[in-house]
């Protein structure tokens, strides 16, 4: 069986971007490659890229261009160094990472200039690139999608569109990238805690990956309260919350750490609790978060 | 099959106190039980336990007296209420919560008035106890233990001993729940942040629980890293990091929302490129929570 693929042209070739045109070279896709410095396009030449002269053959090669700089402000910078009928007939997916709002405003930009843009975030390291697993989400314009999705498949098995929303992408980026941080803050300050007795963090660690499996289950009651916005105390209450919470924050003091994350986490509940919701559940502390104190 | 099972005595009855002499009365242990406030103890007399008309009653009735008040202040005040010959050829068992310097000083405490002692920390709501998977920590005082634990493995089926420390069972306790606070509060924040866009909190859950996942697996690098003193990064450097961390604060600002926690994490991150480990990987957070900013 031979398959003839659509061309595709990569915009920036710093790790992720030398992954991205590896992952489509693999999957046989003519792959068509630019950097601002060209050097860096140099191994991929060797593994059946085609290395653009400059920025508008790279665009005019592959009616699929993905961009994968530093930040937006690199990609409008990039991008709008040609004359937007440069773009016609193709479609750009934007997999530089962002905040929503600048996903957004990208989004704007390239509505403006009459460019068919999409976003994306890629939601894996680059060693992940290509891999059944790996997740990139999408969001914003459906029909760039539809035309590009076939080609954005070799990328990452998991490839998601998520809605209208050219934001969104970068939203759940971001919010599953504090979920992530806060685990690995949170076991390293707990780390800290029980090395500073003694006990090395390989020992601890079972333990504390118990506690990261009980995390993610409990997140379910937690959002269906936050959905309904209703936070009635079962089992556990924020009043015996606030006792363990302040267990942790003396903990800390007692080892001499910085204590910031557990005092803020006891600030909150301590803050819903002295609003009257003592007896509610910890999902209260979501309306917590939406006030700044 | 008839055994014959030691008695064992429970002093307080909160929840957690009536929780644990149901356990001990299903696994068919005699059961004496005593609180401060003696109508709580009116369900379990129907359930078939003894009520002690009074404390010295109540340690008078088993070799095995499980004590569980709200703090280990109550602890001292209950126990130093009676005579320490009162406690000669007992072992007390204290599974008040508290932090690893207060049950040190316990357990100083009861080595000073000649009580058998040892401190134990319930890791599990009161509808789990008695469950084959509940966890509860002990440590300290191995005799106490070894002579304890058949009678303590019918209130969790996972009674663990840790160590001689007898702050230890604190110690995992507050570390543990540091994390699955940490689990709560990033999922709360993140969720926040998504259905300030329209999205409901469910729909972010599953992303939310794939983070979960990832970080329980991402601990095991991390603790190698901890326990050898080498942050060499790899793929994911702190500088790459920053960036990311950068738009978590960001886009909790542009929702108005309480960023507190994502500026934390920023921050430790922060301090880390300054002090030149910029290419390091996440594990020498652990190094900046070791002193205080
Ligand atoms: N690496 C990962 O594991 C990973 C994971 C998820 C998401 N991402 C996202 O993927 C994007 C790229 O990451 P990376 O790791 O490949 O970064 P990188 O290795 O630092 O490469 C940055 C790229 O951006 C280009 N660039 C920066 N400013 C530019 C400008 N003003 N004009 C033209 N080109 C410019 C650089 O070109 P020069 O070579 O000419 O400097 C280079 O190609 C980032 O948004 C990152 O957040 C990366
Ligand atoms: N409930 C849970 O899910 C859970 C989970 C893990 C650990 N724990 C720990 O278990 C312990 C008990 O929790 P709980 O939920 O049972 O608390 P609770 O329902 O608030 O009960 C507190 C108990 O402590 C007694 N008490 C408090 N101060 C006293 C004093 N000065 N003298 C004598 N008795 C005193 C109370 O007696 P009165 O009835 O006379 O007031 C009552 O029996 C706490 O350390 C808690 O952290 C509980």
């Amino acid at each position: 069986m031979t398959t003839q693929h659509a061309p595709v042209s990569v915009l920036g070739l710093g790790s992720m971007g030398i992954a991205l045109a590896r992952a489509l070279l693999r999957a046989g896709v003519p792959t068509t490659v630019w950097n601002r410095t060209s050097e860096r396009a140099r191994p991929l030449a060797g593994e059946g890229a085609r290395v653009a002269p400059g920025l508008e053959a790279a665009v005019a090669a592959s009616d699929l261009v993905i961009v994968c700089l530093r930040d937006h402000d690199a990609v409008r910078e990039v991008l709008g160094g040609l004359d937007p009928s440069a773009y016609e007939g193709r479609v750009v997916v934007n997999l530089s990472s962002s905040t929503p709002g600048e996903g957004r405003a990208s989004a704007a930009w390239a509505a403006d200039q009459g460019i068919t843009y999409l976003n994306g975030a890629i939601m894996v390291p680059t060693m992940l690139i290509g891999d059944p697993e790996a997740l990139i989400l999408y969001s914003g314009n459906q029909v760039a999608f539809d035309r590009a999705q076939d080609r954005l498949r070799p990328l990452a098995g998991l490839t998601t569109h998520l809605g209208s929303d050219p934001g969104q992408a970068a939203l759940y980026d971001v919010a599953m990238l504090e979920i992530f941080f806060a685990s690995m803050t949170s076991f390293l300050h707990a780390t800290a805690m029980v090395t500073a007795s003694g006990i090395t963090a390989r020992e601890f660690l079972p333990f504390a990956q118990q506690m990261a499996a009980l995390g993610g289950t409990v997140m379910e009651g937690l959002a269906a309260d936050v959905d309904v916005h209703q936070f009635d105390g079962t089992e556990d209450t924020l009043e015996m919350e606030l006792a363990a919470l302040d267990h942790i924050v003396h903990t800390s003091d007692e080892a001499g750490l910085d204590g910031t994350l557990a005092r803020h986490m006891r600030d909150l509940v301590r803050r819903a609790v002295d609003a009257g919701h003592g007896a509610d559940a910890f999902s209260r502390v979501v309306e917590m978060v939406r006030h700044q104190p």
